[in-house]
């Protein structure tokens, strides 16, 4: 099973715990939009790929980290599309949650997710010596999504008169990806810390990426509507750089995000990964000339 | 320092962690407003009781415990009077987080609690040998406040045609009063499932309280708005059983709960801080007759 069955079949399972089966029906399905189809999955696709960097490709605690950490991101994007944040009708081009089951289901299916992560940690930690691990995971991913540094802290500063742009991004969207990273490495018992900065630069490709997407039309990274960032007078690196200068920001980042990659057993895997998921974020009618097929494992 | 006292100070220290620092000023005040001043926190008083009942005063995992669980309790009262939900402005006797705040920050406070109480759990977990029992308490807090049979099973039971009563009480009120009791048990290193019935006939019994206060136009006991059920149009012990008939029956839910209490070292202190609590619960005009004061410790 590769990397991204393995990740569908694990939120399926999250999503499907014993006590699902009393869940109030339209909840269930709600929770079930939210997640299911999925984006790239980049942010687990980063915790495996760590983890069996770090030497431990079957980590079972580096899978929950990995479902958790979606659960989380699927969580924001919820709660961040609801009329009190982006009022966004799309995600993923179909309806987003509460375009679909209303305001109130919207509200409970992210706290939901947000539950049921932690609660897919809990059961992994609860294995035969999996506590002190767990509980390091634990910590790094409620941080990673939290009101000090994380994504609820991201969100918020949407709300403040003044933000520093570099510290909202890191917050809203680099903070998950350096979780992410750290997460994996901690659930094979390597040095968490070490592994923050590929994630940060990850994050910050992403942004990049996200970015274009956004400026050019192309909804294929996001499915969500483009021209958003202008409408809502957001920044947008497109619009600082242009095209040009954005593409080549997200090249400089990815072999930045490379450079980061600590000394570990599989570091020329996890190159070619990233190598592979850089190039996926590109937008489709670019042609990818920012990173040539030949980078690409 | 007493149990109110420990209780507070933790609270306090969990809205100041050292990630506190970097939190938006104005979500922080929106954190601190949904948690102070509190109410009668009764949750994290159970978990600290039952700790002790089970010989562990003085656990920092129950205490841990505790304060997760009251800020989870505190988010979902954030997230239920949104409008969305109840669209209440007041709680506590103070304008609500949203009626304060806005909507965006009451979204992202709720969040913001929810993931720091999971926080403070994996800190107390990540200290050495409380790795597998922080795993425990965990997954008994996850499973309390879940989607499953928690209080966001309980929110979302009230967005479907058909409802059963008892089914929804249990989720959005008794299975957090559940879940305290057995969290406080499994952190002292103590069989949690044995405590579960306490915990659930003091939700029941709180229910029932929380009824009366409502429908006697008593602000004392839950800080909000009176006669919310009946405006609602939501299930009232007091309209099914009449005044007289809802005190009888916390008289003996408050009993029931103390004839659970499973045997432990600390069985008789346990007793009466029921009975205080079950005393603090009653409508103040109503000078307490279901419950007389020698019975009171």
């Amino acid at each position: 099973m590769n990397a991204g069955q393995r990740i569908e079949q694990a939120l399926a399972a999250a999503l499907d715990l014993p006590e699902a089966a009393a869940t109030p029906p339209l909840l269930r399905r709600a929770m079930h939009h939210a997640v299911f189809p999925g984006g790239a999955r980049l942010r687990p696709r980063l915790t495996l790929a760590t983890a069996a960097a770090c030497g431990r490709p079957d980590s079972d605690l580096a899978l929950a980290a990995a479902t958790a950490i979606e659960l989380l991101h699927c969580a924001s994007l919820v709660h961040d599309d609801m009329p009190c944040f982006d009022n966004a009708a799309l995600r993923r081009g179909r309806p987003s949650v509460h375009a679909q089951f209303g305001e109130a289901l919207a509200l409970l299916a992210g706290d939901g997710l947000i539950v049921l992560a932690f609660e897919v940690i809990a059961r992994a930690a609860a294995r035969p010596g999996q506590g002190q691990r767990g509980a390091q995971v634990l910590a790094i991913i409620a941080q990673a999504v939290g009101p000090g540094e994380g994504i609820v802290a991201g969100q918020a500063w949407e709300c403040e008169a003044a933000v520093d742009v570099a510290h909202y991004h890191r917050a809203k969207t680099g903070a998950l990806f350096a979780g992410a990273a750290a997460a994996g490495a901690a659930a094979a018992g390597a040095e968490p810390q070490r592994w923050r900065a590929l994630g940060e630069r990850l994050g910050e490709a992403y942004q990049i990426a996200d970015d274009l997407a956004d400026a050019l039309g192309e909804a294929r990274v996001t499915g969500k509507p483009a021209g958003q960032d202008a409408a809502l007078g957001r920044p947008n690196a497109v619009r600082e750089l242009g095209v040009a200068g954005a593409l080549a920001r997200l090249q400089a980042l990815t072999e930045a995000a490379i450079a980061a990659i600590p000394d570990c057993a599989g570091r020329e895997e996890l190159e070619a990964i990233i190598r592979g998921q850089a190039r996926r974020l590109l937008p489709a009618h670019l042609g990818a000339p920012a990173l040539q097929d030949s980078q690409v494992a």
